[in-house]
């Protein structure tokens, strides 16, 4: 059990950690910062909420762990603001989706500002079409996968305590480097957001009644293509490079797929699909 | 009501169709033909089933409604046996998924060798992961697209008895051209085919162990890429200029959107996602 467990920034991932660490009995005491003052207001009648503090360096001032919840965007920033004030103990982790940029950043921020406190990344691969902390969900992370992600080797200990701490929320913990994290979900995450987004565009670019007539296969194939704009903005512009390297891979794919089309390959259209299904077979439905 | 239906090589749609109209009175007396005998043997123990027949050319001879069920590419041929032995007053439709060769094909060959009966395509957008009359369900129909496709302006009673009896099946009919048919699910169930197809090669050109770590998004995102090869094969070999066309407006939408990250234009990204996922917005779920 953490003793006093930060949240900086809750939205619907900090709100949903918030939940599950008390409903799990993963913290003693809960300490929330949140930009806005009707925000943190409401938040003092949460029963998931000990404390409620007016600014972050305050907020983590007795914090074991400190929890992130800020979009990838303004992550660097709060790491700025709370590294001089952490105790020399604490641990700091994240929520976002994109590690490499931001792990490189906290850790270089806390050597030199806090060299005993240690960052180290965390990715819980959990989500819903809500946003916001008042749609926070204690089984949010049940059974899903929690990226961990150690830069620059910290203490085996802290590293536990921040595996440990997922693991008590129900995830499970993949613990893996950074610039390997990334190169990951550009394929399995960020590499379909974008090839969901163009094939809603494709359709929106036909008339208007076509896509009412269409069957789940549609339904199921754009469904991500609904997601939050701003969030996928942030999540582009730190993964950038990585996912560029996953859309080669994919119009690589497709464009062999389509010369196949056009040349009448019929056999290798056929190993095309099943290449496809083979793979797809061994997911869960 | 029909008086006598007869489905000729019945697989889980012409199970269902007779189901179907069994279980909602769409027809009074259900005479089907199945390629393998051990089939029609077993059919002969379904209570949807009245009569058996040994050929495609004896089981329409009492025909009011003939629904062709087999695959794309053997409509043609069954067609062919059928068309000499038709009573003069029978309507014959099918249930393939690409309709504009097929109604071509159809209504010249009823035409020449039986120019009172009338061909008349149809196209029910359901189906399922399972395959074979065994696993027909009686409500596959229910509140689903049935597209109907006349071609060469058939007599108006004969259009109203194919649309009654999809209707009958629980279906929302469209009544379209055959062409027009075809390019429109080029678009809405043949290129999310092939984009679910190409993702899932892209994953399966990555090491196994990160598919396992794939959200929900990956899974919808590629679902239909599970989808029988065989079946698609057939589709997209019927449909291959229109989905070449499809193709193509995908790709031009994917190349821009990754222009724009390419060159890290963030606001062209954040109208891409937006237009992407305001399309999405306006389908169900």
């Amino acid at each position: 059990m953490v003793d006093t467990l930060t949240i900086l920034a809750p939205g619907l991932l900090g709100g949903s950690v918030a939940q599950a660490a008390r409903a799990r009995g993963a913290a003693r005491r809960i300490v929330i910062w949140a930009r806005r003052p009707e925000v943190r207001l409401a938040l003092t009648e949460q029963p998931w909420c000990d404390d409620i503090a007016d600014t972050p360096e305050t907020a983590v001032a007795e914090a074991s762990l400190v929890v992130i919840a800020a979009p990838v965007t303004r992550i660097n920033e709060l790491v700025d603001r709370i590294a001089p004030h952490l105790p020399a103990t604490a641990i700091v982790t994240d929520v976002g989706s994109v590690k490499a940029e931001i792990c490189r950043h906290a850790c270089s921020q806390l050597a030199a500002h806090n060299p005993a406190a240690t960052f180290i990344g965390s990715h819980p691969m959990a989500g819903s079409a809500l946003t916001g902390w008042a749609h926070g969900d204690p089984e949010l992370f049940a059974g899903r996968t929690c990226f961990v992600t150690p830069h620059n080797s910290p203490p085996e200990d802290r590293l536990t305590t921040v595996v440990r701490f997922w693991r008590d929320l129900g995830s499970d913990v993949v613990t893996i480097d950074p610039d390997q994290h990334d190169e990951i979900v550009a394929h399995i995450s960020h590499l379909p957001q974008v090839v969901a987004t163009a094939l809603g565009e494709t359709l929106a670019g036909q008339p208007t009644h076509w896509s009412q007539l269409a069957g789940n296969g549609l339904r199921d194939t754009t469904r991500i293509a609904a997601s939050d704009a701003t969030m996928w903005v942030d999540i582009l512009e730190q993964n950038r490079d990585e996912v560029l390297r996953a859309l080669d891979r994919f119009e690589t794919d497709l464009h062999h797929f389509r010369a196949a089309l056009a040349n009448r390959d019929w056999p290798a259209i056929r190993a095309h699909l099943e290449r496809g299904k083979a793979w797809r077979d061994t997911l869960h439905p």
